[in-house]
């Protein structure tokens, strides 16, 4: 057996913690797999007296994280402090320089600063991985960097934060609306004291651009990639979406376009069949649709001690084993230019709810603009008759191009029976390679 | 660069052929991602003059496949010739002993002859890759061999024969009986004119003992595998689990147990809510329960040339980076002998139809029988009322062990009123480790 790795942990929050106690409890299981031991050398973090139920006995304790990138005797260095910057980001800079092995989980780190620490993790000739950064649990990094790496890959896509899907759920089963479950969640530990990070997307964005590099061979394009994200969801969009045979879903969506890579987080529609739909409470999926595979789903656990720490320990044996693909499946030097494409030219069909006073002509008025944008509507929904009161009317409109629904839309924010903003969520059709709906 | 990986193809059918296609159509992507260039120097297969749809100029053909294995300039074989022995076997064995790196799709060689064929390939220090022996495109073997590889799994299972999971979506859509839809099947080229190693389960059973493999640490154990197949399956059967909430499926099952490894492949019902009910048509999917990453799901197409082909050229691309995980996650020397759990041990719910003459008395010879083997009962389903005609009976049991259940059996089967064999169908539920049903 090859001598052991020896590794430096820096940061035991949640995951940290989670990774030492699986290193611990599962030291011969670990040893079997990687063919050499896993040895825990030092860690770092910022309160040494908190107790966080693990044994540290042992286990050397730098006050200095950055100390760890250079402490003699370690081969990788696991980075779970996180941040886009600061100490996350200096511990991973010296480490990679000083020829150390790196593991981390940070997707902010890497959403921004990603194309740059795969250059220096070749120019060191070491390891950077980070399958804990995308969906937990799942081993999506893998999959699509190996277990997909001989298919051009058209798009990617998934439910990529499960602080934003538990609150979707729990919407939908309960009919209570965003900021009862926010809080709630909140309460419960699900959802962060300062939300925002999650529910605008952008926890799920910095996830979307790392799968974007992955998958299409592009640097890391955080800063294209378009992002809304759940706060404007209403019970009724929710409701009126399950009746017209929908679920309303938070997607990262990534995607090779004539006119380049589609980068977009946003709610969508999706049709109940679609396997995603079905994707429910803090549970992550991503699909990933290849040339000669066709559509894969995968499925598990985006958050929590276990899944985060089974995905960090993954890595860290694969480091053990000295495997070697490149940190975005390519090396560094060929990652494409970023060539974010125009999201003005996408066309897609769209839901629309309006809350108009019930009066006269509304309809005329609203049907009017559909007909000067020559956008052609699916369906509609108008529920209750008030005269003179607010109602709510649902459009479903046929595939339409989003400059011409985004016209339509400034004109019918201003129309005078209209008493509240109009709700616009994209309705996202998957199909299989052979063009069968999902 | 590396200088190129020079690879040799046995056998040219759909499989074959697509992998030829895929090699050649993506040469300067597998380049980039394997770090040296895929050259197929020399193919073998049976019929030289068949139009195959691919170019073979500048590639070596070889009439005996067996030379391949020991030909000048070779670095890994790709067997796809397939079955259990002959000169499929012979290839894997002679191109292993000629220390050559094997890629190959044959579930029943690595089902009959696994745990040899590993050592073979750690004692000569080469690499034996299967990831299209199951689940088709799914990059199910790197999950549960790397990705997961951090847990202790506790149970492995899936649809794994897309030919059944095929035919019982039809029956569920369209009301028809299984032998016409096989027959439909076979005539659309989906199921073989010699079905029965799809049907009865053993094509199934050849994947899950990979998977018990990969999973436990354990050598291969195909000759415990419990094995029924969909033949007895009715559209009765399909129609009434819908209307109790569940759907039947084929499934695959391995699971640690006090007692064991237990693994079985049967039709089950499975109710609608979890994930892997609503798997469809030929698609396969395969979930992996740990005990960090909890419940990870896997889905995608099982069979056809370009989910296959994708599965290969993985497996040739990690053979050309060198990556050396073992070919069942631990070295062939540490794998556990087989320990198979007793079958009779199991407890579960079952469905239960029985056709039955509607006449007086029928009801209570039936209920006593479970009463004197303690069996509760959850459910029963009636249909139609037609005195001394038959009429099905549908019963869904409580858990109960799967001894007290086959006593039953035996008793009902003698019921004079019994028209028909009584029908069983085990009841699958699955839990998260949370303990919340799926």
């Amino acid at each position: 057996m090859t001598p052991p790795l020896n590794i430096a942990i820096a940061g035991l929050g949640t995951v940290g913690a989670g990774t030492v106690r699986l290193i611990q409890e599962h030291g011969a299981l670990l040893a079997a797999r990687a063919n050499r031991e896993i040895v825990i050398k030092a860690v770092s973090a910022r309160d040494r007296g908190r107790d966080r139920g693990i044994d540290l006995s042992g286990i050397d304790w730098e006050e200095d994280a950055l100390a760890l990138a250079t402490r003699p005797g370690i081969d990788a260095v696991v980075e779970l402090i996180g941040g886009a910057g600061g100490i996350a980001k200096d511990l991973v800079e010296a480490a990679l320089g000083a020829g150390r092995h790196v593991v981390t989980a940070n997707k902010a780190l890497l959403a921004h600063h990603g194309t740059a620490l795969a250059r220096l993790a070749e120019d060191k000739g070491v390891s950077l991985r980070y399958e804990a950064a995308v969906a937990g649990g799942i081993p999506i990094v893998k999959a699509l960097r190996e277990g997909l790496a001989a298919n051009a890959v058209s798009r990617v896509y998934g439910i990529l934060n499960g602080t934003c899907n538990y609150i979707l759920t729990t919407m939908r089963e309960t009919g209570r609306e965003f900021a009862d479950v926010l809080a709630e969640a909140q309460a419960l530990g699900y959802a962060e004291a300062d939300p925002g990070f999650d529910i605008d997307g952008v926890d799920a964005a910095h996830k979307l651009a790392i799968l974007t590099a992955l998958a299409f061979g592009t640097e890391i394009d955080f800063e294209s990639v378009h992002m809304e994200g759940i706060r404007t969801v209403t019970a009724d969009d929710i409701r009126f979406a399950e009746e017209l045979g929908y679920r309303i879903k938070l997607l990262g969506i990534a995607e090779r376009t004539d006119d380049g890579i589609e980068q977009r987080v946003h709610p969508c529609l999706v049709a109940h069949a679609a396997p995603i739909a079905n994707v429910e409470g803090v549970y992550n999926a991503v699909v990933a649709e290849g040339d000669y595979v066709e559509t894969t789903l995968y499925l598990g656990k985006g958050a929590g001690a276990g899944p985060t720490a089974s995905a960090v320990v993954a890595d860290v044996m694969d480091v053990a084993r000295g495997d070697c693909v490149a940190t975005f499946a390519i090396p560094a030097a060929d990652l494409a230019p970023p060539h974010p494409a125009d999201l003005d030219k996408r066309v897609g069909a769209f839901y629309l709810c309006m809350t108009v006073r019930d009066e006269p002509g509304v309809m005329a008025d609203i049907t009017a603009v559909f007909r000067d944008e020559a956008i052609s509507l699916e369906s509609m929904l108008q529920r209750g008759r008030a005269p003179g009161e607010p109602v709510p009317v649902v459009l479903i409109t046929h595939e339409t191009g989003e400059a011409a629904m985004a016209r339509a839309l400034a004109r019918i924010r201003k129309l005078t029976a209209m008493t509240a903003p109009p709700r616009m969520i994209r309705i996202e059709t998957f199909y299989h390679l052979d063009q069968k709906p999902l």
